[in-house]
């Protein structure tokens, strides 16, 4: 039809001689470059970004949900439509907070590696205008290699050559301790123990610990929400009237354990306390009408959450096009 | 906190010396704007590009839910989390297909206007990485102005002068006949067609028309969801395997009428019809598991549609960082 009515419109009048004229357009390649993953919003005087470190797509481990069986879980992630059959992705997306005099980036990813769909951070820093050199204040909210491995460069050095770098201090007890090496299981947790150990060897003496209930930085304030790690935080980030939380890992994909809060990823190092925790800070969140930041949310990783039965939901903030 | 730890760092070892030296970091503006709108990914061979023209955030007008109460609508917005109390925000999301030698664009947003905050395409465009002399075919879904008003230039020039431009048969015989605008009643509709009549008069020859289920463009087939307006359409964009459904507006946004698909936006012409196509086209797309992209959903606007009670809810995409 289109050559009928390309002709038939040709047919038409004066004003389109010039394109009956001209040649035919040269076609436009395809791009394959996706947009940035930043998201800029206001919280007060705050001015957030949101900058994606890419999402991960993998094969569903074994146990990814450790107290429900693999079928319910890959065939929640179907019903969710997360991935292809049997794998699942998972996002990270640290958050920048500018004060306006200060810059305070939470969590830095996984830093680069081969994978292009993550270790994104530093591209989507420079896509929304900032250089690692401007970071004044880097905070960890827990140990985990995918939140301090971006700490680093490929070649080893400081990512984040000017920020000072805040840690959890129960977190860096316990996962920098040789006694707990020693003495964790074989399998994940000692991996992890080696990992993080390995990662952060060169930030003995260059770090500053964090307690709970304080503010640690201008306009944010650490809440304890133990259980997936021992030092496990999250954050109010407050301006004014305005408030967000920054959650952290208080779950992993909202599509699991938002919606089945009794679900426990296999990261988590206290299921228990983990599961207690997930539940009084949504019942919170839900009762505050809160926004909430999640590190595992899809970008750009703000929502509400309301509750639906005996679990959550998250509904995204509708993306705007002005900050 | 911060003074205290960052000179116990600085006091630790002289791998900080650098810093110590260093002046105090100059402070990074505040940013103010926002991550480009578009968004990329594959329909087979084909490279579609969402295409934000923005959001407008109003208060809710009277009867904009035409068959239930203000009351509802507005309480309905609030547990939507869509606006302040008493508004409502409504996205425009064209979108672009690249079939690697075309680029078709279907419907043009509201066009540039006063309000930053919509008439967003051009500038999205660009983002994109295209001219909007590029563009080889502009598609329009139905003749309501926030499709139709991006097809010229705030000057009144064509935006996209290389484009032959598509029109829904039924709609254009509709909105363009004298008759028709005469005997409108007075109010919203008499205001469509002089909107509509004034905004196309000087395309009159200049377009091609189509009618339902033909390919009318490469890849592209037009499918018959009227009700809203009466050629309004809808598109079936597939390349091998795959396929994604652009709903134009089946539904206005999804938090009223995905949720409730028997409410009714006072926008529809024949809201009875525009219920059953509801009905019918969604049914298709929850029971084909297909990805449905909304004119008025968020953007990216991209999701899956799940059977929800009554209703109907929308799955988003998970943002991907590669395309």
């Amino acid at each position: 039809m289109t050559e009928i009515t390309r002709r038939a419109m040709l047919a038409g009048t004066a004003a389109l001689a010039a394109l009956a004229a001209s040649p035919a357009l040269a076609a436009a390649p395809q791009s394959g470059q996706q947009a940035p993953g930043f998201y800029r919003y206001k919280v007060g005087d705050l001015e957030l970004t949101q900058l994606s470190d890419g999402a991960g797509t993998f094969p569903m481990p074994d146990h990814f949900v450790a107290n429900v069986s693999n079928e319910t879980a890959i065939a929640e992630a179907a019903k969710a439509y997360l991935a292809p059959a049997g794998k699942i992705t998972v996002p990270f997306n640290p958050v920048l907070i500018n004060t306006g005099s200060k810059l305070i980036l939470i969590d830095t990813g996984n830093g680069a590696g081969p994978n292009p769909a993550v270790g994104r951070l530093l591209t989507n820093l420079a896509a929304a205008g900032y250089s690692p050199q401007q970071i004044d204040t880097v905070v960890i909210s827990h140990l985990h290699p995918d939140h301090i491995n971006g700490l680093h460069t490929k070649d080893g050095k400081l990512a984040f050559p000017n920020a000072e770098v805040l840690m959890p201090q129960a977190d860096w007890a316990f996962w920098m301790s040789e006694e707990n090496a020693a003495k964790a299981k074989e399998g994940m947790t000692k991996n992890y123990f080696t990992t993080i150990q390995k990662a952060l060897a060169d930030m003995k003496g260059h770090v500053a610990m964090y307690g709970w209930d304080k503010e640690i930085a201008p306009g944010v304030t650490s809440i304890n929400t133990a259980g997936h790690t021992p030092g496990h935080t999250s954050f109010a980030v407050s301006s004014g009237k305005d408030k967000v939380f920054v959650q952290s890992d208080v779950t992993n994909i909202p599509a699991f354990f938002l919606r089945h809060p009794d679900w426990h990823v296999m990261f988590d190092n206290d299921p228990a306390l983990a599961q207690k925790t997930r539940h009084r800070f949504y019942d919170m969140a839900a009762s505050e009408k809160a926004i909430v930041v999640g590190y595992h949310f899809p970008f750009p990783a703000v929502g509400h959450v309301e509750k639906d039965g005996a679990g959550y939901r998250l509904v995204p903030v509708s993306w705007s096009g002005v900050v």
